[in-house]
């Protein structure tokens, strides 16, 4: 065991004690030896299964379904529940969802990717083909610019982590760095721009620059260690980290190397941010830092004074989270917290600090750093540059109240 | 994009330029502009789930059931199709799974948590209580001690890497330093050894190290981001990096702190290795350096010659994969593969190596070392070793043989 970890274990064994124990002591005349022996232990188990599902007791774990279009099932975004996870992964069936017209169900089979535009040999692949690649596999998040849109409103709403924030997940991305396709058609380095469109029957289409392309994009077929699931771009999608997710086109049939931005609805109509003056910006594309506390967060309840664990994620599509700070006074003090390893570039990343709550409210905020030096801004600052008109990157601190009853709650402070 | 990255893509794209692409060029008179445009476009896609699944079209990626009593349907193992995957994770939905008596079914508000014996103070831990502790998130593979066992047989079987090797799968865990409950205990450490019992029908128990409990142990309650599934021992189960499957006792409901190991009957009459002398080994506790090429392996066929790409997972439960060496000859030759970031230790490494196959038969072997210096062995060796009586710890170098039909099968060489 190193020494960051024998310190970090001695410092919480040190609070834990000061603090008295969470642990019961055994019932008298219950806790036998063995104890009592539980229902279940009783009979044979359930058999295995060819492909698990979470525990029965966990129904209720499962993503916020926001209908954006009435009358249709497929237009909107569901939101990953942050507040009942751990750790920086998200299992891929509640990762959140961001639909133009729902999910195509795509046979892979018949499923083409077309590479063309200005490069020298225009390409059609197979799945099958993509297959053959040599392949990089990253841990990434993925963020909806639209994430924590509600928050550019001028009162607090009463909502859970995962509705405020959850359109953000993390998965580990496997596929073809789209270099290698690029190289492979003798794609034009002066085009500047690709054009990439998916095939749903939005046909949801952006325009890429070139220099993305050929640095980390990614052509992804897997997704936390199997195949992409449908509502993430099942059988083949565009990943590019670190930026807003809707230009990760879905279910990818088309590449076209331009000269310029195409100016697709999708980049005009919609994914611009109005800002206070009337203006509006386009091709806003990374991500900025972020954080949120995941644990304890709106909804819950303390159950009373006593040590608890502070936890929550941040992120940056700029780079690597390099500190998070957390306050339980509004923001007067802050307090380092620890980083879950690896802390990898544009990957959520878990913090965690212990706290000893004394029983009296308390407003915890976190605030993310990355290694560029950016700093998440405190709320009044970031609506004061940025008015209530827009919609997407919002990314100032998020604030919870706890009462002296343990009710925890959304504030703006 | 750092010097290696380049490097490397540069390295890939020269290969595939010598190779000739894979991409196909565009049918005359079809491929116009937009290409064909797909059923799937023409009508909005389905809804949005509340909890999502694989692709329909992936319905053959299961888990590999054998059933090792007749007439039980919980008591046995299923495998990991390791041959279908990609990357790091394992998905949770297909995470391999070992049991002596079925999946208890296990009432997280019933569940208790008993830490006694050579304590100052006996605790009964609630699973609400858990979750107040500080938590530590960790991404390491956990391996049945059994994996491979089949590979002792002195001619090869006809079975894929997911049914020679998926008794291996990753996961990020997350959970309470057992250390932190020991501690608020008030343990006894010169005691020596821990009992840690299951709450299933067989009372899986175990006799742990005291050493190992204050090092890395884990009293787990997330499996990749999600509370733990019922089958990986909903809602607490032990983890111990890096040793052998069965000593993480999944549904956790004791630890009993004892001065010398209890000899249950899962490490007198199971999980003991016999030797070719007829001597057999206790306590072999850490997963020896391992690997297996998943992609090509056995039941593929490649479609001609060309390039392709060799990808494998290697892992040890001794520390960090620190080199994999690929040979296309059998062993005679043998190529440093490149091994995809993060390397953490003791988690499954993914590694890749571009290859011409040049449409002749050849012998596909990967060999694993690690940062304790320990090499993957060849099989003859392994087995002159340790024979063909045991069950548990096979880790020798696995064989694919590749035919001029481009059909792959399990051989030894």
């Amino acid at each position: 065991m190193d020494e960051s970890k024998r310190s970090f274990l001695k410092r919480i064994a040190g609070l834990l004690a000061a603090s008295g124990v969470m642990g019961a002591a055994p019932r008298r005349g219950v806790a036998a030896e063995p104890p009592d022996v539980p229902p279940w232990m009783k009979a044979p188990g359930a058999g295995m299964r060819e492909y698990g599902m979470p525990a029965t007791y966990e129904a209720k774990v499962t993503r916020t379904l926001i209908r954006s279009q009435p009358g249709t099932t497929g237009s909107g975004a569901s939101r990953t529940p942050l507040e009942a996870l751990d750790g920086m992964i998200t299992p891929a069936g509640l990762h959140f969802e961001r639909h133009h017209s729902g999910v195509p169900d795509i046979d892979p089979a018949q499923h083409r990717l077309l590479l063309h535009g200005l490069v020298q040999r225009p390409l059609i692949f197979t799945v099958d083909a993509l297959l053959r690649y040599p392949m990089v596999s990253r841990v990434h998040f993925l963020e909806c610019s639209g994430n924590s849109q509600l928050l550019y409103q001028p009162a607090p709403p009463a909502l859970t982590a995962g509705q405020t924030h959850g359109l953000v997940s993390c998965s580990e991305w496997t596929g073809v760095p789209l270099r290698l396709l690029l190289e492979e058609a003798g794609v034009d380095r002066a085009a500047g721009w690709i054009l990439a469109e998916g095939a749903d029957a939005a046909a949801m289409s952006r325009s890429i620059p070139m220099a993305k392309a050929l640095d980390d994009a990614i052509v992804a077929l897997f997704q936390n260690g199997e195949r992409l699931r449908p509502e993430n771009g099942y059988p083949v999608r565009l990943f590019l980290p670190g930026w807003e997710g809707n230009m990760s086109v879905k279910w990818l049939r088309r590449l076209k190397v331009v000269a310029a931005p195409v100016m697709t609805k999708d980049e005009t109509s919609r994914y611009t941010d109005l800002q206070a003056g009337g203006t509006s910006l386009m091709f806003t594309y990374p991500m900025e830092v972020k954080s949120v506390i995941t644990r304890p967060s709106h909804g819950m309840t303390l159950s009373g004074a006593g040590p608890y664990e502070i936890t929550g994620i941040a992120w940056s599509g700029r780079g690597t989270i390099r500190r998070v700070e957390v306050s339980v006074d509004g923001g007067r003090a802050w307090m380092e917290a620890g980083l879950a390893a690896p802390v990898l570039p544009r990957a959520l990343t878990r913090f965690r600090l212990p706290w000893r709550w004394d029983g009296r409210a308390a407003v915890l905020k976190s605030r993310a750093t990355d290694d560029t030096g950016a700093v998440q801004p405190e709320r009044a600052a970031f609506i004061a540059e940025h008015g209530h008109n827009a919609i997407f990157h919002f990314h100032a601190i998020q604030a919870w109240g706890v009462a002296a009853s343990g009710e925890v709650k959304h504030v703006y402070a």
